[in-house]
């Protein structure tokens, strides 16, 4: 997959793992317009610093360095001092500033970059750049990962096309927050559109509220949470500021890009064999619709029962229960892919049960709860708790 | 253990299981005090709201039927009608009124009682009283506990002494929620004291918050959570009122009972291999402390680091951060027992790492976070989440 004006490369650095692809690299021929969203942990990785701080003082980037197998969190200054060597370096070898160039890492937190094998990397990576090099990026990126996370989309601009790319990683510590805007884990998504900065990180950050912002893998935030975006304006297209047809279709297919990889991200979920979309009903409010649907997303139990393809629905009324949300347990429907199984608050029987175990047996299926106490709905996704989630878990770093 | 006045029995009625104690039942020869405190879910099982009810209505009790294997929650009108059934059945067989009988249920949500084979061994229980059959109903009202759990202290009392006994059950489904009083699962407290009902009520609130309050297994509060505490007055002791040194002494001697009784539900946590003391410290306010040492308790990632005895504090970190607490991560300083982990927001070094992860294979430790914000401190017990939890609870009910 290619976009006109970017190209890619990755290389083994041997930041952590030995024998993969750890270091990625990709740049643009031309400045890009920027547009970008962070964890809301207060405990923020070195280059999630780095990049809100060039994002405040620099307009037009070219590059993203971006490594596995160590997130360079809670590394003190040196962490930062590190981020800035690598720009450095990554600048002199483009010939480009400083301050156009962005860091991303994810792995292991709390040790210190290793930097002459990460330096070397960066040099390696520079040289070997190309056109059809950004899906080896998306591989360099991966940690517990098993699989790089693509999505592409075309949006029709008289004739030709303007292109969006979008690669992701996220397999573990993926959890929404409540605050606004937050990511999941490291996303980066790349245009040749001629796009508005205001309005391009507008449609970022709706874009995420809607897509990473509802995916949920075991309820934790990460420190590295980074969505990166850059438009470098090769499309030529008339630039898009939030008004008329093909603004709409842009901020469209955007969507469409961060809906389908935070999609493969739970559907990569550590240790997944499910995925689930927990779609809450009928809440009083916005609010009590998004606690409900974190609450049932995130319990343990109901995520083992996922994984043991047991229809528990009274688990899932309990998680309902202790979310926060004001309803009436009697008048509560559930509903597992199409079989109603709780009806006011009651089973239906064994038979509906049976439908929704074999329901259950799928990769993907559908919870339905309907609160029935106002109007509000809101849908996350999920996955199940397996036994390998706490294998990889327990085993992952030591 | 023996409480004067107490009785027990338990037998096995077939509720669910098979071939082991299922049903137990404790009787006082006199009328008792009771205090009682019940889960905060918005979903309810029958029992809890049928244990209400008498509590608005009636002062004294005289016996508490508790089941195991079935829960009798989300069972609409027929399950209050079934709790109704059973009072009758008790109080008939003991002599006493309706209202002055409690039942408690755990076990599987959304089936109703099997009320023939129930009621059976209401009467076969009945018939089997004794003074000793207390840790019978221990054992009755266990699901997937491993081991019963009780506890005793004795009060000093002019020569002689006054008893507190606590029993209790709860493996999973086990998280403290933002509301009080709330009870973690099925605990009884019996004393022979002469006890102010208000007094009894205070002091019961107060010792549940320190205790069943502070654990969580897994996060998920249940809806059946329930603790009931009856002061039959035996001892004839100057009735406890909160004043003078002998309320003090009794205030804490239920404490203790109810700490150990929490402490034990822990220690049994389903699949668990180790205990955790969580201590948050110097949070900004008690609000953002208790928040911390509940993200890092309930964190997945945390508790297989814990699992898999890996000294993995970048995971710590990160949960304090997506905690809501506020603090400056360059401040922080993490302990593992007495090793100093984390110093200012830093490793300490790989020295360190190794002495914690000696001290992570005990059954017990203690992880310390000082978010150096403030003065607010809290601490909570948690367990490991080990490959057998999931096997448990994928397996728990089809």
């Amino acid at each position: 997959m290619e976009v006109p004006g970017f190209k890619g490369a990755a290389v083994e650095a041997g930041i952590k793992y030995q024998g993969r692809l750890d270091l990625g690299l990709i740049y643009s021929e031309t400045a890009c317009v920027p547009a970008a969203v962070f964890t809301t942990n207060v405990v923020k990785a070195a280059p999630v610093l780095d990049s809100i701080g060039l994002l405040a003082e620099s307009e037009g980037f070219r590059a993203i360095v971006v490594n596995s197998g160590n997130a360079n969190a809670c590394t003190g200054l040196r962490g930062l001092e590190d981020c800035a060597e690598i720009r450095k370096k990554a600048a002199g070898l483009l010939g480009c500033g400083e301050n156009e160039v962005f860091v991303a890492s994810t792995g292991v937190i709390g040790a210190f970059l290793p930097m002459e094998r990460y330096l070397d990397g960066v040099e390696m990576a520079c040289h070997a750049l190309s056109e059809n090099g950004l899906m080896k990026v998306s591989e360099a990126m991966l940690t517990t990962d098993t699989r790089p996370k693509v999505a592409m989309r075309e949006v029709e601009n008289r004739g030709s096309a303007i292109r969006i790319f979008g690669m992701a990683k996220g397999a573990g510590m993926i959890g929404p927050n409540m605050g606004l805007p937050q990511a999941t884990m490291l996303a980066f998504v790349l245009t040749d559109a001629v796009v508005e900065g205001s309005f391009w990180q507008e449609i970022l950050e709706k874009g995420v509220d809607a897509s990473f912002n509802r995916i949920t893998v075991d309820g934790d935030t990460s420190t590295n949470d980074t969505v990166l975006a850059l438009a470098n304006g090769k499309a030529r297209n008339h630039v898009l500021d939030g008004y008329g047809e093909l603004s709409k279709s842009f901020s469209l297919a955007l969507s469409e890009v961060l809906e389908s990889l935070a999609e493969q991200i739970v559907m990569d979920g550590e240790g997944a064999t499910k995925c689930v979309r927990v779609m809450v009903r009928g809440a009083a409010t916005n609010e009590e619709a998004r606690a409900c649907a974190r609450a049932i997303s995130n319990s343990p139990l109901v995520k083992t029962a996922f994984f043991g393809g047991d229809p528990n629905w009274g688990r899932i009324l309990a998680a309902a229960g202790r979310s926060g949300a004001s309803f009436d347990p009697a008048k509560v429907n559930i509903l597992v892919g199409d079989v109603l199984l709780v009806e006011k608050g009651m089973t239906v029987g064994q038979e509906a049960e049976e439908k929704a175990a074999v329901q259950m047996k799928r990769h993907m299926f559908t919870v339905q709860i309907d609160l029935r106490a106002g109007k509000s709905d809101y849908s996350m996704l999920t996955c199940d708790l397996s036994v390998e989630y706490v294998r990889i878990n327990a085993d992952y770093r030591t």
